[in-house]
């Protein structure tokens, strides 16, 4: 089989002015970005209509679960069955595309094209969030400089979109009075910023500047909060931000319109594409197909405790993507063994299945499982999982779109059009006027299946602090590592009895909720010994090596 | 009169795909950006035909000089007297443009539009060169933090597009072994940054590939030079400024093709928009009006003795823009009074204009002084210098391109053409082998009008260095203050029996240029005490308060 970025290039793309067209959007409506892109704003008066269908997955693992894949597949499937289906999905980060994990458009027959634009610059959303989150900070820092503004701490730190270890911790402003105030500083990637957060839960440009306005950039020295808006910066990164909160509108290999837009990761950040494109989405649509990053623990809680409460959306179905491969991994298999038949430990890391399906029935929609099928995939282990699923009484489905696009996926398209016909109320993890910690152990003992929290010393001043901001009921997100349920990458299966160690609370107060750091998860990631950038090439004016 | 962007927002642009195909594109010679930009990729056929107009400046002040919006109004003024010409522009930086500056696209009716886009993030290829740059800068400390290589010593820095003085000096890599190297680091603006220079110098991708490959990032433990082709980032480096790489096409005000691309500033770097759009303006036009950043001393030194000696690039006639505030300000008016009429003080200030018109002399080209005007102008004080410039035997034109556009150009234009029609020869300020230090001191006494240059300890001990690597012969890139013809902002006029401090040589192999820093000039510039930035926002979907 061809490599990914073959199969992308191989494609034929629908000029963009086509396909908007098609889809009857007036040239009002979108503006091209080369000639397979574009940045859409539809006409306020379109009304959502279609039905939205959430895509998650099983505990995560090195080689990745295929989700993206399988949102790609899905709606290329609905497609064939003659429904009208639309992606949403988050844009891809330089950090992972240049580090390890590679590109985040999709594979094989279900990608989202052009591949390269897509992972790379695409139409510089994530350039605008980076230069308008260091302008901030620029300016911030100056008003100190200049006098203007005393603080006795900042929350405010710089990010960049790369992996750079080196960037986690700094002291800047060294060199003498003319080059500014020493300070403790720091960077995370840019998927991790707070106003990549503000822009994917941004309800349009006035809620945007609300929410910048909101933005606590620290604390004066009587205590008192230093929002966005006392500096006076909110108009000027607006202007930054205008084009970004615009949805990017590209294609699927076989046609489908898809929303490419706000990229936070689900393990750092809140784990969703932004609402904008949700709701174009779902403006388009008879099916929004969305995906939440890593499994149901991560982008899934965050999407339904943060997203579909913010904004009122609600699933009408969850599809929760597994493997063999995956669950042989939470059955304790090595990664160069799990492509192996070894039914054994596939059962033995059905416990991790089990626990998604858990937390997705406490949640509400119904939920179908479909299986990202490999060529290396026996009928027995296939059959074990379809048991198991057939116990649990949850849907099943085999999807083979990453081989065989909209037609590998034509089963799970049925079992999703079945299971969004039969409506479930939409239930959340946590009351909304409960107090953080109340929240994060709520999280931790519904979803994660743990016995409750151990806060770091950090931890209890911040979460005193926040407190006394009278931000202490805010929605929590928290920063987790995506391998494990537990807050221990390396416990697989489905764990009980284990706590979480809460490292830090962090307020977004412009996101509108309190970032929770658990175990060892950095908020800026590092290369590894051989990075993907080293396999990046031109060659004859193509992109090479994109994986 | 209108302010600048109410004049831009109130233009009506032609969409750009009239207008690529009005100037003869076919459709694979360019991509859209939006209605109203295009990256451009010309047939390798075409061949350059037209005639290159350089526009420079006598010495700063701090209210900038007009020379920009006289390079448009040229062009306008060139289009109404029947020329078909063609700008080639340098793309602003959001540094000055939330700073003090302001933006960089003309002024009242002598602007490129759509001006709010190309002041912010245009088509994203200083977002591309910052995220190129950073990326290079995580992939070698990643490579020295696996033990992949020592370094000795450490020469690329990590740039960022903001005016952030706490960046120019940090310590990164703190927090442990987990968290990289702790080293000493720091900043420096986008413009600044070699693969800037680089972008701007390359002659097409293969080029590109082999100045980005020569790059010496730092030097081993054995005392040998460190490249970015020894690290292996090469590809992953052109991959990401693969389109940043194509000159944008937008439009003046009155309709002229105009090519915005690369952006290095002329005080700190080397000043001139890119090779790629100077060759797309020349294949394009009758006339290629380009101009160089600053002074003759600056911008303009740099593009002939840097950018026209690697290109073959030879100009037909070069534009002095000068003004009575500029000159009454080099006369010792200070800046509130610039505006009120002051012969006696004008003619002290015209020493300036001397130095500026010997410069240009010397480089060969006929010369034309262009006068901004302004309406606080007298007819006497216009006279003064029209008279200078007879005295000099150089032509002399009143350009009110701000005001009225094209028709306040059409004597500029005139002159333009007369000069163009008499070619002269182009002649450098230093040989092409010379040493560094002849060659800094060359331009010190010929363009400056100084005694010679004074070195610090540290720039000694980098030129010992930049002579043993092999690198003793490369042109030099001068960094200097734009307000005085010496490293001293303060000292006006003409100076003479001056000589300059040379703080460091820095080596840019890529660039195939060594910087030479002097005085005070800084690489990452910091915020005023009432920054821009506070000035922008978004009103009805409106940019507003853009300078």
């Amino acid at each position: 089989m061809l490599s990914d970025i073959e199969i992308a290039q191989a494609a034929r793309l629908t000029p963009i002015d086509e396909l908007a067209h098609s889809a009857g959007l007036a040239d009002a409506e979108f503006e091209p970005y080369g000639r397979d892109k574009a940045k859409v704003d539809l006409d306020p008066a379109r009304k959502e209509r279609g039905r939205l269908i959430l895509v998650t997955a099983t505990s995560g693992m090195p080689a990745g679960s295929g989700k993206t894949t399988t949102s790609i597949a899905l709606a290329q499937g609905l497609k064939k069955i003659g429904k009208s289906a639309v992606l949403a999905l988050r844009e891809p980060s330089l950090g992972p595309v240049f580090g390890m994990k590679g590109g985040a458009a999709g594979g094989g027959y279900s990608q989202v094209l052009p591949m390269e634009a897509i992972n790379l610059h695409f139409t510089g959303d994530l350039h605008a969030i980076t230069a308008a989150n260091n302008l901030l900070a620029a300016l911030l820092d100056n008003a100190r400089h200049q006098g203007q503004v005393e603080l006795r701490e900042i929350f405010w730190r710089r990010v960049m979109d790369v992996n750079d270890r080196m960037l986690r911790n700094i002291v800047s402003g060294l060199g003498g009075p003319a080059n500014g105030i020493p300070t403790e500083a720091g960077f995370d990637i840019t998927a991790a910023s707070e106003l990549m957060a503000v822009l994917c839960l941004a309800d349009g440009m006035e809620d945007l500047r609300a929410r910048i306005d909101r933005i606590v950039l620290g604390i004066r020295k009587d205590g008192t909060a230093y929002t966005c808006k006392d500096l006076g910066a909110t108009g000027a990164l607006l202007a930054l931000l205008k084009d970004a909160m615009k949805p990017n509108l590209v294609q699927s290999i076989e046609g489908n319109l898809a929303f490419v837009h706000g990229g936070p990761f689900a393990n750092i950040a809140h784990g969703c594409n932004s609402l904008a494109a949700t709701r174009a989405a779902l403006k388009l649509g008879d099916f929004a197909v969305t995906e939440a990053g890593f499994g149901s623990d991560l982008g899934a809680e965050k999407f339904i405790d943060i997203k579909c409460r913010m904004a009122g959306l609600k699933p009408a179905a969850v599809v929760l993507v597994t493997s063999t491969k995956a669950l042989k991994w939470h059955g304790g298999v090595p990664l160069p063994e799990i492509g192996k038949p070894d039914v054994e430990a596939l059962r033995k890391g059905l416990c991790n299945l089990d626990a998604h399906v858990r937390n997705l029935k406490n949640f509400g929609p119904e939920i179908v499982v479909s299986l990202n099928h490999f060529h290396t995939d026996t009928d027995e282990e296939i059959d074990v999982i379809r048991n198991r699923c057939a116990e649990l009484g949850v849907r099943f489905a085999v999807c083979d779109g990453f081989a065989r696009g909209g037609e590998g996926a034509v089963e799970l398209a049925r079992a999703v059009t079945e299971a969004a016909d039969e409506p479930r109320e939409l239930h959340f993890t946590y009351d909304e006027d409960a107090s953080l910690l109340d929240k994060v152990t709520a999280v931790v003992r519904k979803v994660y299946g743990g016995e409750g929290i151990e806060l770091s010393e950090a931890a209890k001043k911040d979460l005193k602090r926040i407190v006394e901001l009278g931000f202490g009921n805010l929605p929590v997100c928290i920063a987790k590592t995506p391998f494990s349920l537990t807050a221990d990458g390396k416990a697989l299966g489905a764990p009980t009895g284990f706590t979480v160690p809460v490292q830090r609370f962090i307020l977004n107060a412009g996101a509108g909720f309190v970032v929770v750091t658990t175990g060892a998860v950095m908020r800026m990631p590092g290369l590894p010994k051989a990075p993907a950038a080293m396999q990046i090439d031109v060659v004859d004016g193509k992109i090479t090596g994109l994986a």
